[in-house]
């Protein structure tokens, strides 16, 4: 601890501060009050205790840390231009449109691993990356900053639980506790022992420290390891701490001081502010590098044309087979992974096997974390409860994570569970998350394929898969490629194009069997991948059946299959007529609710009829 | 407590354990085991202490049953027909496409007001429950019975801080602490005093009772209201208690008894079992009904046109109109009430305002609760925000809830806070929400009368907002019907209809505007109805202009306004050309991203021109 010079630290948390306030002066928006208070505990972890390399924000062995109230984002830019990362004048760049240090932290920038903004999602992401580093053998520890505000987000105890049940005492939490939310003081204001009890109740060990006390905020993050707990600092702080006309004021939150104001503030910050550079930032220790290569190929597969087998177990196959030949592949499951088929990775890779409980939030919020560490992680359950962590999900498009999702159970065909067990929107909610891919196999082939896909290609992946065994229908080595379609039927004087999915696609090839018998010819497509989806392919069999076109899904008729077929190729002058479940379904066997929300065969065949 | 026969409540509980061995071997599918644990517990509340008219399950002062732990539905379905609500006979058809004793509870049965089986919602939506009995001055009580699985969730923290906070004192928890998951043992098994210490440092009372006690249950149970805090019971139960060969085994979730296994159970439990026919239930206290009728009219609005109005503060504006002659108008919020502008409501009615803090799950929940008790609940944050809940949205669709979202600061036009802030695929999100209606509209007018339609409509409804200013363009008498769309610019001879919506509107009137210069003349709709779509106006406008399209959106590409559009006029030969955000935005001026992202007045006009 000696060699920490407690004085260089409260200058630079009040350099900081005068960053933080000209930035969002400048900007005309911001939170400056929300920099201030947090202030000190920033300058004592970059310029003191934090081991990284600063030239090298990406550095294997750094420390990480996540600003889980992003709209302190000022202060963080500030912290890294005194490292020397780039230029303070920089800083002045705030919020506009050629900048990247944009309102709240984005991934581009190279010190930031995941955008946050959302607040209450950061302590996941951590743990995560607390994970990662025990999997690899790293020595890094992570720091999540966040808000008293954020508090009141059940996903900061979805992951306050996790990670004490796995003891991740190299993830350090601060709360930066001001005491003053967005439209008024938080539930519990200074009353900070309300934290420490609830923090202490989620296996955490606590401090609770003057959170404006750089020398008390330093000794007890000497004190990070001693046991097998995570840690919190409670930071006890003033929202807009330092300056006498904004410390523990209402009616400052989000709001940028006018120049006059900044100059008076900035008069009384800088006499006692100091500069960053020249401090001596320790260097991490040199770990042997994880070496995770990316697999030269997959064992193969062995499937018979005609064997029934869900998808949801062809993907439980999928993982474990890739697992051997890929160590990067880690698993995440919420309680379901006898029924993902998950447990098929759990029983050959435990070790890469993460359970999460019933907690879906954090689970994703895991997986993104282990995705930034350079793992490829794969959390699967019930495709309808992926809509708990929807939030999370937008946010890792925003942060352009490396995230595989399946979620299984999808549709009405899911039959006796009923409605809340049925995903019927969870394609409308992939398709609009920002790069995303969405996979919908139909067999056990394709299903093994596009996890391979899901595994090479860097971005948020879903997988869509089904509870009822389906028959295998393509060769061991057909390819499915991300943005194809297959065409499985398609004869000259074909009077349609069916364009299903998943399910659907037995539906389609039942109903061409049936009206084949009629001498009605259709083209059936097998839609497996609805994003990007295999417009080319699709465009050129509706040419062919004179841009008559039939979608058919086992998904609500917003936003899904043919929402996305229409949305593409309406503009070439194919008639997109859509088949999909328009009323809340129940209780029944998978054939009855087929049947009954018209997405059957034989609502494919009366369709045709019709058209 | 004394008239309380602890034998015949041990009696009925082996009866429900019967009901549900035998529904669930009947169905084929189902979770016997998670009924057994919880027998107990079901047969001391709704045969020795719930007050509640079991003739009418919706009279207005019952106590109020959640069952959180939705998978446990034979139980609560063999409890009612105990009551003689309806013939056990019928308990042999869960499960089965005529019944509504469906896999998980709905409220398609009277018993029940809100769907669950998504884990973690129930205790929010019982706040919202118990809140609603304190504003009618009723005396019911409210009681949730959940996992314990499902305490890894992070809502049911959620709401445990808010009632904690509000000191529900008629709001009752119960776990039933079975120790196994679907998977596997839950993290914290039969160390229930995990929970416990949870629950007291969330600001519960916390009793921890054998839940196979009948006595003992009943004793905890008398002393509710005590004090001032909500009370948790954590039962310590044996999943498939009372069968000794289920008891405390894995690898039975979610399993129904083989025919001879369920006789062999039977048998076990037979001895002892005992009807509940003839048990005197508690009568609920007759207290005045609350008279809460629906408003006949509504107080005028003022603007001129070209006042500059965002719509999110007319939606407040709106909010404390319509409250003035709508009592059953509450409005909760997540710390965002100053920009949202619910803070005018709050101003006016701080009685029916419900501060939830940053906390959207629960928010929503507790406003689904509020629904359920003839409350006409609007809850508003920003926009992105609400995609926290979306489980607890998709699930409220489930329960046909009554429930009114208003989300603020969609889209890129937000400007400078960047990507985390901006909502690009809530449309998508609450457009495959069962039963919605989404609402956007572009100035001040429509967005009061949608609020008002929004009011009056029983269902999901919601509002889309924008943050910026934007003038007033229709006349106050202007009626704005849900399922509508307005014409705005029409003449003989216009090449292509724009569709557009929000902000965007005015996008598309400055491209009118620049293309007349030129000579080209263009229809502008304004689709203020997302869903249900103004299907009618938009087809007879793109008939007139050769059936050519340009939707405008300031959303993502996938399931927005562009979709809806295609979706449902692709068939009639419409051929839509969609403009919308299809790639990642960052921070900028509101100007400056709408260019960029080719969804302003000169990208239509660019458009408008390649046709």
């Amino acid at each position: 601890m000696n060699d920490i010079d407690i004085e260089s630290l409260k200058g630079i948390a009040n350099q900081l501060r005068i960053h933080s306030i000209s930035a969002t002066t400048a900007a005309g928006s911001g939170h400056p009050t929300s920099c201030c208070s947090a202030a000190d505990v920033v300058a004592a972890l970059f310029f003191g205790h934090m081991r990284y390399d600063a030239k090298n924000p990406h550095y294997y062995n750094n420390d990480r840390f996540i600003l889980s109230k992003g709209h302190a984002a000022p202060l963080l830019y500030a912290a890294w231009a005194e490292t020397g990362l780039f230029p303070v004048s920089d800083l002045l760049k705030l919020r506009t449109f050629g900048s990247n240090l944009e309102g709240h932290p984005t991934p581009r920038l190279p010190f930031v691993d995941v955008a946050t903004g959302s607040l209450g999602q950061g302590l996941s992401v951590g743990a995560g990356m607390a994970l990662a580093a025990r999997l690899d053998k790293l020595d890094y520890n992570t720091f999540v900053l966040l808000g008293d505000g954020e508090l009141a987000e059940g996903s900061v105890w979805e992951a306050a639980s996790f990670a004490g049940i796995y003891k991740l005492n190299n993830l350090i939490a601060i709360v930066d506790a001001n005491r003053l939310g967005q439209s008024q003081a938080t539930a519990f204001g200074h009353n900070v022992g309300v934290y420490a009890e609830r923090f202490e109740a989620f296996g955490w060990r606590v401090e609770v420290v003057d959170g404006h006390d750089i020398e008390e905020i330093v000794e007890v993050l000497g004190g990070i390891g001693l046991d097998d707990k995570p840690l919190v600092i409670i930071a006890k702080t003033y929202k807009g701490a330092g300056v006498s006309f904004l410390q523990d004021k209402e009616g400052w939150h989000g709001k940028p001081l006018s120049t006059e104001e900044a100059a008076k503030a900035i008069a009384e910050l800088q006499p006692t502010a100091k500069s960053g550079a020249g401090v001596v930032i320790p260097a991490p220790n040199h770990l042997p590098e994880p070496n995770n290569p990316a697999p030269a190929g997959y064992p193969p597969i062995n499937y018979k044309i005609g064997d029934k087998v869900a998808t949801r177990e062809a993907y439980g196959n999928a993982l474990a087979r890739i697992a051997e030949v890929d160590p990067r592949v880690v698993a995440m499951d919420g309680d379901t992974k006898n029924s993902t088929y998950a447990e098929k990775f759990f029983n050959k890779f435990p070790a890469r096997f993460i359970e999460c409980f019933i907690a879906e939030q954090n689970m994703v919020g895991v997986a993104t974390g282990c995705g930034t560490r350079e793992k490829v992680p794969f959390a699967s359950t019930f495709a309808c409860f992926f809509t708990r962590a929807a939030d999370q999900i937008r946010v890792a498009g925003i942060s352009q994570a490396n995230l595989k999702l399946a979620g299984s159970h999808a549709g009405v065909s899911i039959g006796e569970d009923g409605p809340s067990q049925m995903a019927l929107e969870d394609v409308a909610l992939m398709r609009a998350i920002a790069g995303s891919t969405v996979l919908y196999p139909c067999d056990a082939v394709g299903t093994e394929k596009l996890v391979e896909q899901m595994a090479q290609h860097r971005g948020i992946c879903y997988l869509r898969t089904a509870r009822p065994k389906t028959p295998v229908i393509y060769n061991n080595d057909e390819a499915f490629p991300i943005g194809g379609a297959k065409v499985l039927r398609q004869n000259a004087g074909d009077k349609v194009t069916i364009i299903a999915a998943g399910v659907t696609v037995y539906e389609a090839l039942k109903a061409a069997d049936a009206l084949k018998n009629e001498g009605i010819g259709i083209t059936v497509v097998d839609a497996y991948s609805i994003k990007p989806l295999g417009k080319k392919e699709i465009l050129a069999a509706a040419h062919k059946t004179h841009n008559a076109v039939i979608t058919v899904e086992d998904h609500y008729a917003e936003g899904g299959l043919g929402d996305a077929v229409a949305g593409d190729v309406s503009a070439d002058g194919i008639k997109v007529h859509k088949l999909a479940v328009t009323s809340l379904p129940r209780s029944g066997k998978p054939e009855e609710l087929l049947a009954h929300h018209g997405i059957d065969a034989a609502a494919i065949v009366k369709k045709v009829k019709s058209l």
